[in-house]
Parts: C-alpha cells; sequence; structure tokens
C-alpha cells in the first residue's frame, strides 16, 4: 500500500515513542477533517438549515464509521487535497438520507483548515501541559540553588560567578515566555465557503443572511474561536502558530545547549537523569550522553525552518493560493509534533536533573582570582582609575600571576565567588513571582 | 575609508529614497548606544552612585559630542563588537573630571542591546503610522466597494463571485493583524553586566543591592520596558521583533501579490497610484509597472528569513553566545528597515489604488454562468440531487454549453453575480468594526 | 501502537499516490540499515576479519528477517537514535553462530549515515530519471514552439514578444541544470567508528592497519562513493544533497509558477493534461484548477527550508553533533520525497500540456502596437533620437493612442509580433543542442 | 542625505575592517553597472553596430565620470531598480555624441545582472585566495599533529581517542570541499534585452541575428562566462551563489565552534593567535575570548538564511519576477561579504592557531580507561562475548572503578591514548595528498 508507514518515527526520536504524534497522525487530521463535517451539519441543523435526524446520522458516521485513509490520500492528488475524497466516503457511508445533507456548502478549504485547527488546538494543550510541568521542575530548581555560585561564562570563557539559581530562572523565564505566547495564539473555526463570502451557505439556507452566524455555531460545535472574517487568504493563524511553536523549540534549545555545554567531561556541572536504556551508544560502553539536551537541539534546528514556511503562507494570491496553502499542512505537523516531543522532552530533563555544586565550585577554582577580575578592578580603579586599573589586570591575568601578585596584596580578599553573586537571588525572586501568576493563571 | 559607503540604499529601493533606513542606520545605532551610556550615567546619579555632574558632563558629550563611526566599525573586529571602541572615545570626550564615571559596571552587550532596543522602538513607531494610514485608505476602499462584484478566484481559476470590498476588508483584517502584533512587542532595556547578576553595578555602589532599582531607573530613562530579568541570553524581544515585523511584510505581501494579479495586462482591474516617473522601465515606453506591489513583495520575500535567525538566536549558550549574539545585528536591522519601507509604501499603495469596476465586471462575463455554477448546482440540486447535479454541470462546462443549456431552463436566471455575494458586506462590516477599535486604541 | 501512520502521505499530495515515498519511508531506511550491517559483515568477511559463513547469516537473516519497526522507532528514544535497538534484534535474529559478528567494530553514525546515502542514491536515481521525461517532453514543446508567438510578460505586464518555444526552452534550461546538479552530488558510504578513526575497526582485525581498506570495501558492497575521510562531522553530502533538491525544486517551481499565470481564466494559453478527477473542487463543478502545478509549487516552497537545515548540519560540534546529527534526518526525507514527487508531477505536466496558440495571439492584440513600442522606438529613434522617441510613446501609450498615432504615420508598420522575436530561435536552438548532451549522457 | 553610512559595516565585526566590504559597496556595484555599460557599448562596436569612437567616449566616461550615488538610490524607488536612474546620469555624462549610443537596446537587468556577477566575481577570487591560505595553514596543523592524541567527543562526552592532526584534517577537507564549490561556481554575463529575446539589440543591429553573438563579445568583454540563454527567470547563478557560500561559511562554522569547544576555560587545548586589542572585554580585565571563532560563526548563522532567498529566486513568474528579482540583491551582497569576512577571518585563525598538546593528554586522563572502554569491550569480547564484556563495562564504568577493576586484570595495558588512534595518521595523509591536487591547481 504505497505510502504508508512513510514516517512511524524512525527518523524523529525527539517524539517517536511519547504518544505525542498520535494527536497529528494522517489518522487525527483525518478524524479532526469528519469532525469538521458533522459539526458542518450539526451547525445547519442548529440553524434550521438541514433536518436535525441528518446531521445526527452524519455525526453518527463519523464516529463509528471506517474511512480509508489510503485511499483518501492517494486520491488527494487529482484535486490537490484530500477532503474531496473523503466527502465522497462520508457521502457513501451516510446513506440516502443523509447523503444530500454531507458537506452541504461546504468547500474543501473550510473542512481542511478547521480540521488543522482542531488537530492544534490538542497538540496545543499537551504543549501547554508539558510547559507547565518544566515551568514547575525549573521554579523548584531555581529555588533550591538560589545562592549556588558557579561560573558564569560568556564566549566560553569563565566571566563572573552566577548562582545555578540564577541560570535555571533565565530558563524559566524562557519556558514562560514560550508558555504565554503559546497560550496567545488564536485558534479559529475557518467557513467561508468557495472563496469567502458565505455565499453557498446561504444559498442552502434559501438565501437567508445567516452566513455570519452559522461560521459563529459552527465554530463554537468544534470549540475554536470564532474569526472576524474567513481566513482563506488571510492565514494569520498558520502564521502565528509558526511564530509560538518556533519560539518554544527555541526557549527549550537554549535549555539545551546549557545543559550540553555543563555536562561536557570536562565540565561535569549537571547530569541528565538516569533511566534505563538511556544515553547509552552502540560502540562505547562507558558513555552516558546528553540525549534528551540533544532530542531538544534537534527539535530547535528544525521548527523555525518549518515555521518559516508557515509565515511565508502569508503571501497568498487570490481567494486561494495554488502552492501555498498545499505547502503549510506538513510543515504545521511537523511544528507541532517536534514542540510536542521537546515539550515532554524537557519536562523530563528538568524533572530528575542532577545538579553538582562541588563540580561547580571546583571548576570556579580553575580561574582563582581571575573570575572576580572585574570586582578587582572596581576595588582597584578606586585609587588608580579605571583603565589603569583594568591594564594592570590584565597584564596580571596574562602572566599568570593574578593569585599571589603584590600589587594587590593592599586589597581585602574579595575572591570568594559567593560574595560577587549581585543581585542573582533578587533575579530569581523576580522570576518565580511571574511563575507563580502564569503557572496558576491556567 | 574601508567599509563607508558600504551599503546607502541602492539594493534596496524599498526604503531607499523614503528616509526611514535613518532609523536604524549606524549612525543612528552609534547615537543610541551613547544615548545608553548617558542613561546609565544618569540612572547611577539618580541613585547617587555617581555624582549628578559626571552625568550631566556624559550626556552633554554624546549629544555635542563627534565620534568617529568608521574607526568604531573597524575597531569591533578585536572585540567582536563596537561598544569597546566607542566606550574609549566618549571616555576621551568626557575629559578628566567624568572620565572614570563612563560605562561604569557596564558591559558591552547592555550598552548594544539596549541600543538596540532604541532603534527597534523608533522603527517600529513609524512602522505603526504607517500601517495605521494603510489601515484607513484600506477601509476607505472597503467601505466604498462593498457591493462591487468581481470574480472570485481560486488556484488562480474562477471561481464564484466576491465584492471588491471583501478583498480590501482581507488586506485591512491582515494589517489590523499585523498592527497588534507589532503593538504586542515588548521592547526592554537589557542591563545584566557581564553575566546577568548586576554584580559589577552593585560593586561600584558600595555593595548596595540596588541592582534591580538600577535596571528600573535605566529602563526609564531610555523610554524603555524593564525587563524581569536580564535578556543576555534569553533573546525574546529578539524573537519577537523577528515574528512582528515578519508577520507585517508577509500581511503586505498578501496585499501586494493580490494588486500585480489584478494589474496584469489581461486582468486590469486595479492600478496603482501614478506619479512621476514611477514605474517607468529602462527598455519600454509603454510600460507602466507595477512597482509598489514589487517593492513590497521584495520585503516579504526578505524579511522571513532575517526573522529565522532572530527566532534562532534563543538557542544562546552559557552567558553570551560566542557568534549567536553577533549573529543577530544585522537581520534585526534588516528586518527593521525592510518593513518600514514596506509598511510606508503600502500607505502609497493603498493611498492611491485605482480601482476599475468596469473591467472587474467584463472579466466576470468572461465565465459566464460558470462563475456561478455553484449557485446553479445548489437549485438543480433541489430536484436532482448534489451529486448528478454537479456531474451535469461539469459536462456543462467542459462542453461550453452552459450559457444556453436546455437542462437548465426550467431555473430562474441566476447569472448575475452581484446577486450571489452572499455574506460580502456583513464581512465587510465586520473588519471595518475592528478597524474603528483597532485604529482608535492608539 | 505508538505513531504508525504518522505520516501516509494525506498532507503531501505531491507525493501521496506515487509510490516514490516508498522510497524513503521508514522501512526503506530500516531496510538500508540493514544493508549496511550486511555489507559490514561482508566487506569484514572479504578482508579476512569475521569468518565468510557468519557474513553470509548476517545477509540472509537481513534478506529474510522480520524486524519490528514500530519497537526500533519507540526505543530511539534512548539513544537519541534507532541503531541501537536495531542492532540488538539484528543480533538475536543471527542466532548464536553469527551474534559476535553483528556490527563489529560499528558506531551508529556509520550505519545510519551510510543507510541515509543508500536511500538517498535510490531517490536520486528516480529523481534523476523522472527529470529526464520532463526534459524530453520540455524540449518537444520548444522545438514544436520555436516561433509560437506570445506575449513575454515582466512586472506582470506586456513587455515585448517572444516565443513560447523559448519559454519552453527557459524551462527545459533550468531542467537541466537541476539534472546536472543532481548528478553531481557524491553519495558516499560512512565509515569511522566511534569517533572517526577506524580504530575499532582495526582492533577487531587483530590491530591491522586496513581501516582505509575496509572502508573501500565496504563502500563498493554498498555501491556507494569511498569518502576520502569518514564525514561524521564534515556533512559535506548532507549539505549538498540539500542544495540539489533544492534547486530542483525551485527549476520546477519556475515552469509551475508560469503554468498558473497562463492558466489563468483571463489568459488561457496553456491546459494542464487532463485527467479523471483531475483538477476538480468539492464546490464549483465548473473549475479545472492547475493542480500539478500547484503540487509543485508546494514542493517548491517546502523543499528551501528543509534544504537550510541541511546546509546548518555542517556546523556540527566535536566528532559527533548533539543534535545537528539528528535534525538531519526528517529534512532529507522531506527534501528527497518531495523532490521526487516533484520530479514525476513535472513529468506529468510537461508530458500533456496543451499549448493554446491562438489565446496566445489575442492576448497580444490586447496591446495593439504597445507591446513593440521597444521596436518603435528604436524606429523613432534613428530620427528623434531616443530619448524624444521615447517621450513621446510613453505619451501616446498613456493617452490610448498609439494605434491610430499620426506622429508614427511615417513609420513602416511594425506591429507583428512574429516579426519581432529576435533570436528566439536560435536560443532556443542552443538549449536543444544542451538538451541531447546532457540527455543522452547518461 | 537619506541613506548615505545606512551601512558601514558597524554592526558587521566580521567583515568591518577588513576592506573586503569595499568590493561589493554600494560603489562597487555602481561601477560594475557603468562597467557593463562600457561593455556592451563596446560589443556594440566590435559587432559594427556603434561607431568606435561612441564606444571609447563612454567607457571614458565610465572611468573617469562622477556618478551621483544617493541620488542613483533614491530614484531607485521609481523604476524598482538603479539601472534607469544611472542611465540618466550616464547619458548626460557621454555628451551628444554619444548619448545616443548608451544603453542602446539595454534593459535593466541585462546591466544589474550583469554588475551582479561582476561583483561576485570579484568577491569569489577574494574568498579563494583567503581559503587556500586557511588550507594551507590548516595543512601544516594536521601534517604536525599527525599523532597528537586528544578526546575524542561525541555528545559532548569524552568518546575514543583521535588525534589532533585527524581533527585539522577533517577542517581541511571541508574548507576544500568549499574551494571546490566555490570553484565550481559559473558566473555569467546578462544578456537578453526585454524579455530574453535580445529582440532590441538586434534591431538596433538592423535587425541583423546578431544577438547571441553580441550575448558572447558582451560576457567577453566582461570576463565573464557566456550563458547558454539569457537568465532573466531562470536563475541558476544566484541560487549557485547562495548554494556554494552558505556551504563556504558552514564549513568554517565547523572549525569555529570546534575552536570555541577547545578553547572552554575548562578545555583549553587551543588559544586563538593574540593580537593587540583582540579578544577584549569591556568589563573583565581577565577575559582573552576566542572572537575569531565568534565571528566566523557570526557568519555562518547568517549566509545558509540569505542563501535560502536566492534559492528561492528560482520561482521566477514571467518574463521578470516582480518582486523576486529585487529580494536577491541585498541577500547576495549579504552573503558575498559574509562569506569574505569569513574566509579572511579562517586565514588569521588558522595562520596563528596555538596548539597545547599537554592539555590534550591532561583532558585524555580525566576519564582513564574510560575513554578506551571501547578497545578493553573489544579485548573482553574475545573471552566473553561483546554483549557480556560491555554490561561489565558498563557498570564498572558506573562505579567509577574501571580504573582498577580486578575483572580486567588478565587483560594486557591497553590505556595508553596514543595506541588506540586507529588509521588516523593513513587518514591525515589522504587530506593532504588531496589537498596537494586542489591548492596546487590553481
Amino acid at each position: 500500500m504505497a505510502g504508508m508507514n512513510a514516517d512511524s518515527g524512525l527518523l524523529a526520536p525527539v517524539w517517536a515513542g511519547t504518544g505525542l504524534a498520535d494527536l497529528v497522525s494522517d489518522e487525527a487530521w483525518l478524524r479532526a477533517m469528519l469532525e469538521a463535517e458533522a459539526a458542518l451539519a450539526r451547525a445547519q441543523a442548529e440553524l434550521g438549515v438541514i433536518p436535525p435526524a441528518a446531521a445526527e446520522r452524519i455525526t453518527e458516521c463519523v464516529q463509528k464509521g471506517q474511512f480509508d485513509l489510503a485511499a483518501v490520500a492517494e486520491q488527494a492528488r487529482g484535486a490537490a487535497n484530500p477532503v474531496v475524497a473523503l466527502v465522497k466516503q462520508l457521502t457513501a457511508a451516510a446513506g440516502p438520507e443523509a447523503a444530500e445533507y454531507v458537506h452541504r456548502g461546504g468547500t474543501s478549504q473550510d473542512i481542511f483548515d478547521s480540521a488543522s485547527m482542531l488537530v492544534a488546538r490538542r497538540a496545543l494543550d499537551a504543549i501547554d501541559a508539558d510547559l507547565r510541568r518544566a515551568a514547575g521542575s525549573l521554579a523548584g530548581l531555581a529555588a533550591a540553588h538560589r545562592e549556588t555560585p558557579m561560573a558564569g561564562r560568556t564566549l566560553t570563557q569563565h566571566a563572573v560567578p552566577i548562582s545555578f539559581g540564577l541560570k535555571a530562572a533565565t530558563w524559566l523565564q524562557l519556558v514562560l515566555d514560550a508558555l504565554e505566547r503559546v497560550r496567545a495564539v488564536v485558534v479559529p473555526a475557518q467557513l467561508g465557503g468557495a472563496a469567502g463570502t458565505l455565499a453557498s451557505y446561504e444559498e442552502y439556507a434559501g438565501r437567508k443572511p445567516n452566513g455570519p452566524e452559522l461560521m459563529e455555531v459552527f465554530a463554537r460545535q468544534l470549540g475554536l474561536a470564532v474569526p472576524v472574517l474567513p481566513w482563506h487568504t488571510a492565514r494569520t493563524p498558520i502564521a502565528d502558530l509558526g511564530a509560538a511553536l518556533s519560539f518554544t523549540t527555541g526557549a527549550l534549545g537554549k535549555l539545551a545547549v546549557d545543559v550540553q555545554t555543563l555536562s561536557r567531561t570536562e565540565i561535569g556541572e549537571v547530569t541528565e537523569p538516569a533511566a534505563e536504556g538511556r544515553g547509552v551508544s552502540s560502540a562505547m560502553p562507558q558513555k552516558r550522553n546528553p540525549v534528551l539536551a540533544t532530542l531538544l537541539l534537534s527539535a530547535a534546528k528544525q521548527v523555525p525552518a518549518n515555521a518559516l514556511v508557515l509565515a511565508q503562507s502569508l503571501v497568498a494570491e487570490d481567494e486561494r493560493d495554488g502552492g501555498g496553502w498545499h505547502a503549510e499542512w506538513q510543515p504545521l505537523r511537523e511544528c507541532l509534533r517536534l514542540t510536542a516531543g521537546a515539550a515532554r522532552t524537557a519536562a523530563e530533563l528538568t524533572g530528575g536533573l542532577e545538579v553538582h555544586p562541588e563540580r561547580m565550585r571546583e571548576n570556579l577554582a580553575l580561574t582563582g582570582r581571575g573570575i572576580v577580575s572585574e570586582r578587582l578592578n572596581i576595588a582597584l580603579a578606586a585609587t588608580m582609575g579605571k583603565a589603569a586599573a583594568k591594564d594592570l589586570l590584565a597584564r596580571l591575568n596574562r602572566e599568570g600571576s593574578l593569585d599571589g601578585a603584590e600589587e594587590l596584596s593592599g586589597l581585602p580578599d574579595l575572591s570568594a565567588p559567593e560574595d560577587y553573586l549581585g543581585a542573582s537571588s533578587a533575579l530569581v525572586d523576580r522570576v518565580l513571582a511571574r511563575a507563580e501568576k502564569v503557572l496558576h493563571h491556567k
């Protein structure tokens, strides 16, 4: 059967095995298209346009009916979309008494776009839940390590001390930003008829001007937002989804890249949560790879490119774009399932991250007083001026003689990293307060 | 002088000649960095950390001083950012009494990021104003042509009639969406010190825990939002700017691609506003090219790619990313100036778009009854069923005999396109009501 | 079963139903990984490192064995790649006598990358064949319409006449360019061991320095190119594939966008080949949509974004990148199957494109003498100078009085478009000569 | 003056200060457009179409003349390209005797595209030279460190030993790949007239069929390749440039990301070449940042996105795309100048990279026998089977008891990393042999 098992997750361990991909599988999309057909019938029944019994029959069909996914997929090539073939199957399944009422006034895009939004809505809910779990864990880490000193690193070099709590708070801040962006996406039903005028629906309703009302009832039936206007070629929801999902994997990518760095053999400040079979290598028995961070990054590297396609879909020609619309579908699914997998992975990663304060301390010691050179600079500046102080310290650092330098003998001992954490704790508290608000909002 | 005039707009007619690029030029960015330095000094003076006179002197220097842009640009290569070289020039200019108070506790990224936000803030304001102008004009077009019939086109083929007002309302809807997204971007100051702890600022303040307060005063001095956390490596504002600007050029790109299509020699339903020298060709005297739409599309094709770089900047390593931060700058400028140019261009285009209802009518006539086949289908379905009706009409269309077909002789005359506009007018009104709210909100 | 039928083509009509996706399905990839394992065993047997019987047994296993794709996909999450789980299944299947010789010295990346190249090789061959079919058809169109005049259009406006043959030749030129780029991609085996030194293979060979030789025999066993160096983190083949495939869909996208424009209701100069069920609409019985061009564009809009991810994979950290490698897989598959679908679609489209010279003539007539204004300009320039001539013609065009203009009465009749085709025929011949070479090369 | 100094490099330290941006500045592009005009005149003179004196006069004008770049840039907005305004200036400068012969038969795109290719040609030559320098240095490093052991790292963890020579050889391999791709780009002149038929040129030549000949002479005059066909809307050279340049920065990005990792404070295996003012921080006197690698990465993160726009330009409508063509220009410049800056930076970086074999050895020691676990596995497998051996070693590693483990007491001492480098040296030699060929080819 052509194309079956084209993709069951073999190339996508970030979501394979999580069950999340089922939310956006072909079967989920097919089912959502059928739900849209049923909702349309019910909405038309509610407005008195078709007999309630027909709407019930169609709904029943959709719930119980067996549909041939493979046939729909293959026939999609003829119309350049799968709705035409699906409507045929549904019409046949509906039987003589309801067949006339299937897809009444409908156009492919109304059904397909509404189905996409249903699918997206469910995936977003899963993402939301996993992001909340991750945020909760990160809040815990930030609070527990409010004052755990570690090396701040800029351009890969030790800079000044930070607290691990501040680092966790930064990850948390980004996860909260992601949550807000995911929640802000409006996911509307689409109903417009062939060219967005709702004319066919009104015509079937005996030329009653109930198009906008139908749009509202239809959206309510699906649990989706009501659009101001049919969005055939005003692809705001598509672009918004791309932006929010790209943001989310980017935010989680920051966490991932830090975890990878801090897991480096030479650094060893954090370790991913252990699990049977996790992090193993086919060749090297000693390996314990940061695989969760790796999976997160695999998503962070793919989603923005898919989101780009979604952003470009805004430039849609006429009343339906020939190509741009069709180019949205797979990238939207990729964005949804990669992000859902990433959010789940982040929840796992943050839920069991092992932190090693002693290694943080040892690493801090590597640069000795160097890591507080900035602070020494400030102290010296009081007497010799900023510029001269900086030159002196740069020279001592270069010569490696900073720790015992005579020139600094007059200074009090300023080298304890935990004394140079600045506002780290206060900043952690600001983010924790925000988390409280964002997480308990839902 | 190496690099001067590297880019004065020769390759970017979408903004060259509008003056808008001055908002984001090297000079504007240099000036904004200086403003950030002055604001830092004033904020420190306000908190009693440095003498008010020093802050005044620095502010004065910034306002009057002559700085050598080319030298700063060239020396940026050493530190991989221009702030180090600029601080040297400012320190020299400040003179002995204020030199010590320049960039006190500051790190390059605090100054550069805050400057970027200042630049962005000003460009966003210009974009907002031009989008509002465009929205106003589109609202006028939508209202004026509420009932002007034209062919709706899907996949390049005549579909069913729409009103030109509905098309203009769709453009308007997207411009309003863009406006809301541009307005929703939070543009914060950045202040964190070397690694986001604010330690250097507090150290200079005599270890007073006033870091977060300084962050707030500094932001206020610059007229920027106060961040929850320093965003050294939590690049939300950068990603958000990319997303909003990419959305905006995409939204305007929809307008542009429609104007291009409707301007086609064979279609001729709209014409771009005429102006001396506009739309000319170097070879063909008869040409009047839709150049404004062309300029819009040139932006719509570039901005999403630049925004992709901005989205990817979220994956920022450590407390400062070596490369990712530096990769943001030019794409951010490109996004800002291309979008500003596009918004200005859209204001010009919509402000004078000529609409030709008679050509719309002639084009509608090309497909005769074909354009209302859907409606005929609905009428026939009442007696012969949807499927049989569709087959009949498809056959008549194929044979080209639809207009005189005997099989349809029993039907009332349904072919007037203006009678099959469905909810077009009601939908126009929904968008106009929204425009009222969005435009008068600011 | 989690993830099964995650994607069987429902959202991708450009390849669904063509059978091509089977070349790059999960099953194909799994099979290719197994082929790589078998080839490794045979190569080791050939070099005397393992017993020939073990290699035979493993090969047999691979050919006959039943492997549990879903389990492999789900377990891939543990190691962040599917090879570890697959090796377990293969080892079990190999039985006691051969188990020790499975994946001997192997690392996941060697198997996975070599499998990807096998998959790519087969997809490229299919693409090559379809591009050749398309090129053959286009050569036929270019030859047949060498002198068929039509309007050349620039910035959507009639410019000067061209021949349809020249347009077809331009499409052909791009298809030939694509063919050359697809053929130029070198598709090598990958063998390097855990970090690219081949140490494990040599260790198993009793520390014999036969690593490079093994690499060569292995590549030969797979019918793949021999690399200079293991390419663990030198991802040239991946980037090259992305570039060639992105080029190909872009080249076909040019054909598609032209077919769409020429198919517009108002233009009607070409029609896509008819087929049962092709181009239908769920709502409008009269529609005959240019669906093949639509499918081509849907690919052209997706592949470059996926290729971007592949290009970015070059920046691979260490001896195996944690995330970048994993981010390649799905985009590589997308590039391959979208391009394969597009090439097949292009072969269908060009194989039966209907051309309507009479509509071309009617459209040319729309602009009357306007379309040869350039030529009139040249004629007038001889007496009144280029600039004055251009101004005069621009004015006449604006006034719509070009056709009867007195000022032009002295000129010979220059308005026949077929007399102003310039070098069109000679240019067509240049491309046909090139096609002859490129197509008969293979 | 609007737009002047819009960009002089302040935001692009990867090229600011190198002088390379002058190759692709607005002035360079303006100059190249003028060169194209002069070459056209000379080519027409050579074919006897215009008087040789006119061609000389135009050439002289171009060489000596003063042109107003700012005015051209600003007026570009009218025609959506800068050529129309420039031709006006050139015509005025040419004086009465030559004015009629300026831009004769020319269309804006012929001049602009040919100019772009001239600019590209020169930038490619600079890139080639710097890549060769980098390759030479890397060959030196690979040879010098053929047997210097260091930790191979996969997914950030120590894997098995490699030689630093092999790592340098991998960088070299990629630079050679880049060189070959840069050299393979064909950079053709463009000449086609208004719609690619060369009709205007032949008309001016008295309807002589010399269009293709003119195309050849014109290309020769410019030192550019002769195209098979005018490439108005067959944008192969643009897409090819994007692909080759994106490849190049990606290849250099691999070098950069490795240098950054190896420079980490905790790793310290390499140091960037020191230079006055290089690597300094505005806040931290002790810092010596790997700024060259940072600059390389800043380019590697921007170029692929710009190349995407170039790849998408293939989908060009009609005989000139309204928007797509215009969207190419700035991204092409960005690709050229970022890549030129990156190649120069790579030459600097590789020319003076400091390597610290002793730190490599210390880091290897961190994992003790762990780093050769694979080898121990192979040794144990001989007696206890692969699977049992792997389980044993994994357990010992987990328990941290690998180094003194009794279970391994029967094994010979296998833990010297330099004894487990496999084919590293042989592989280095393969790449050096390739370098010999590639570098001495030009």
